[in-house]
């Protein structure tokens, strides 16, 4: 057996805890998968004296974790501090620069300096792995670039913030209102006091600009990522999801059209029989469409101290090793320019739902609004009659262009019968 | 840019040709990805004439496979043929002895061989991989293996076998019984003429003792695998299945207990929310528990020329960019030695339906025999009155040893009042 693999850890947050205990309790295993040793030499973290559940005496504790990061005895620096700039990107530009291999966490700064900090590994001659920066413990990475290298993408989408499915998996459940999950999840640890990051979009956003690189072969575009989050995600919306054969899921979609690649993070309405949209709670799900694979689904725990170590300890294993695939599966020289497709020249479906005085002639005035902009209605319900108050008036639409869409909306906002502001949910129809 | 690695291919039936038709559409991204260029320098088949929509002028042609196989110009050979013995085990032999690695998607081969072939593949340094003899193009060797390296798993079950999947889909959707939608299957081509090998289960036993090895790190162990088809299955089942909030899939499970390790492929009911529930048709799914990871699911097609295709793609890429993974994970001589668990010893809860006289006292009798060998009723469901007719009683249990289970049928079916064979499924609780 060759020497260990000594790694060093920054951040030791419940990520960086799960990933030491996986190491300790597996160290045999990793040892006989990897055909040497995985050894923590060094570790960083805020706090020094916290109570972690392992025995950390042996270990070099470095205060700097840029410092660590030029340790001449380190072989990997392992990336779980967090966020796109300061020091945890100080210390993956550190390791990289010192030609050691990084393992990272961190989706913020691959999402938005991957492809610098691939060919700063190519040009190193080191591995940079971010298995773990996705969908927690699913392996789609690996399923990705490796399992599927065959193949050309046509598609690619998913479930990829747990917080958002759990808060709609529990809307639909419970009946209860966004606002209402929202808090109960908060009282239960699934969203952050300042949830933004997850309901906005911006983590599933960071996740989609990622995989579209990886399964597209195209350099990271983060500023292509259309995002809009589930906060307009009313009940009524569920209910009537439930009624036309839907379900909402926040997804992220990568989709190669004849104008380009879109990419975009939103509410979607799925048929029910999908299977991603059976993915309920805090699952991921991530689907690619290949020429040759066709769809292939992988589903697992997209988040948590366990299953984020366990993509960890696989990337690891790989380097340890000696196995070795640049970052988003060909050399950053060879990622292809596929120009990016904008939301305003997306085509699909809509769905509409205006809250609208029950009177006569308020569907002529809507419909009137969808022709004019040459959006083709494919079914309406109104469903009870409150005449002279507000009733609910949900459409759906055939495909048609965003943009014709958006102006259609605009002024149906303006008649003084739509009483507030539409809402649209994208249709999906996989 | 590396020398191209020069592949031969044995076997040019359906996924011959698909193979030969990705490798030519995907020749300059599989170079991209592989860091050098896959080029088809011989092939072996049968037939030398058949058009199979390739151009094969400028490739050498055997009609020795096995002496293709210890052609020295050849890196690479890609075993196509099938079949467990003869001339797909002579080339693989030879092809290794003559230090070439091996592409294989012989299931029956890996089955009954893997463990020898693999200590064989070592032993001349050179990588044996066969991600497509299991589950067409998922990639789940490569996700057991590799993706969840960091775990031990407890329980690993799946859809294997996308004919018997496809059959017990249709028998629900339509309600028409076996024998009438495994002839339609034949008609259709998703079944073979003699059907014996997709729906007695020996074709998924073949694949769940490839998967339990690469899972379980344990020597390939086909004669430990109890395995039972869908024949038996029943219109009534598949109704009661549905009643009882289940639906009945042929699965293949490898389950450590505390005796240790379950290998087993038969009909089982699983609850209708459970993911595996939903991969309906020629899909098949994979479900994996680790202890980090939790669980992980991966599903796609399971057969067919293409998918089947990109796994051989995605083994050749790994091979060209010189990645290499011990066959099962870990070296043959760290394999691990699991007894196995007959399938006496398997405890769980069954579902049991009995064609009965429609009389006072039948369901006494059969309870006594039942308490006899200590088996614990759950529920029991009599629909329908026909006095002194046959009338179905299903029965579900409690978890109990398969030994009792089988010793109660034998006393029930003995009953004047029982009018056929029992019918006996076990109910799986994930």
């Amino acid at each position: 057996m060759r020497l260990p693999l000594k790694i060093a850890v920054a951040g030791l947050g419940t990520v960086g805890a799960g990933t030491l205990q996986l190491l300790e309790r597996q160290a045999e295993l990793l040892a006989q998968r990897a055909g040497r040793r995985i050894v923590v030499a060094a570790v960083s973290a805020r706090e020094r004296r916290r109570d972690r559940g392992i025995d950390l005496s042996a270990v070099r504790w470095y205060e700097d974790a840029a410092a660590m990061a030029a340790d001449p005895e380190i072989d990997v620096v392992v990336e779980l501090i967090g966020g796109s700039e300061g020091i945890a990107r100080l210390v993956v530009e550190t390791a990289l620069e010192h030609r050691k291999h990084v393992v990272t966490a961190n989706k913020a700064l691959m999402a938005h300096h991957g492809t610098r900090l691939a060919t700063q590994a190519e040009e190193n001659h080191v591995v940079l792995s971010f298995e773990s920066s996705v969908a927690g413990g699913i392996p789609i990475v690996k399923g990705l670039r490796e399992g599927l290298a065959g193949n050309r993408l046509q598609r690619l989408y998913g479930i990829l913030n747990g917080t958002s499915n759990y808060i709609l998996t529990t809307m639909r459940e419970t009946a209860h209102e966004f606002a209402e999950v929202l808090a109960e999840a908060q009282r239960l640890g699934y969203a952050e006091a300042d949830p933004s990051f997850d309901i906005d979009g911006i983590d599933a956003a960071h996740k989609l600009a990622i995989l579209a690189s990886v399964g597209f072969g195209r350099p990271v575009d983060l500023d292509g990522v259309y995002a809009e989050g589930i906060r307009h995600v009313s009940r009524v919306d569920v209910d009537f999801a439930e009624e036309l054969g839907y379900r909402i899921k926040l997804l992220g979609i990568a989709r190669l059209t004849e104008e380009g690649l879109e990419q975009r993070v939103h509410p979607c309405m799925v048929p029910r029989v999908t299977p991603i949209a059976a993915v309920e709670g805090v699952y991921n799900a991530v689907v690619a469409e290949g020429d040759f694979v066709g769809r292939m689904v992988m589903e697992g725990r997209g988040a948590g101290a366990l299953p984020t170590a366990s993509a960890v300890a696989a990337d690891l294993v790989d380097i340890a090793a000696g196995r070795d695939v640049p970052p988003f599966g060909v050399p950053t020289s060879n990622l292809r320019t596929i120009p990016g497709v904008p939301i305003d020249r997306h085509q699909g479906a809509y769905y509409i739902r205006l809250m609208v005085v029950d009177q006569p002639g308020v569907i002529a005035d809507v419909a009137a609004a969808l022709r004019d902009e040459r959006v083709s209605m494919e079914a309406m319900i109104q469903r009870g009659r409150a005449p002279g108050e507000a009733v609910p008036v949900v459409m759906t639409t055939h495909v048609t262009l965003e943009a014709a869409m958006r102006r259609a909306l605009h002024r149906i906002a303006a008649l003084d019968t739509v009483l507030e502001p539409p809402r649209m949910i994208r249709i999906e129809d996989f």
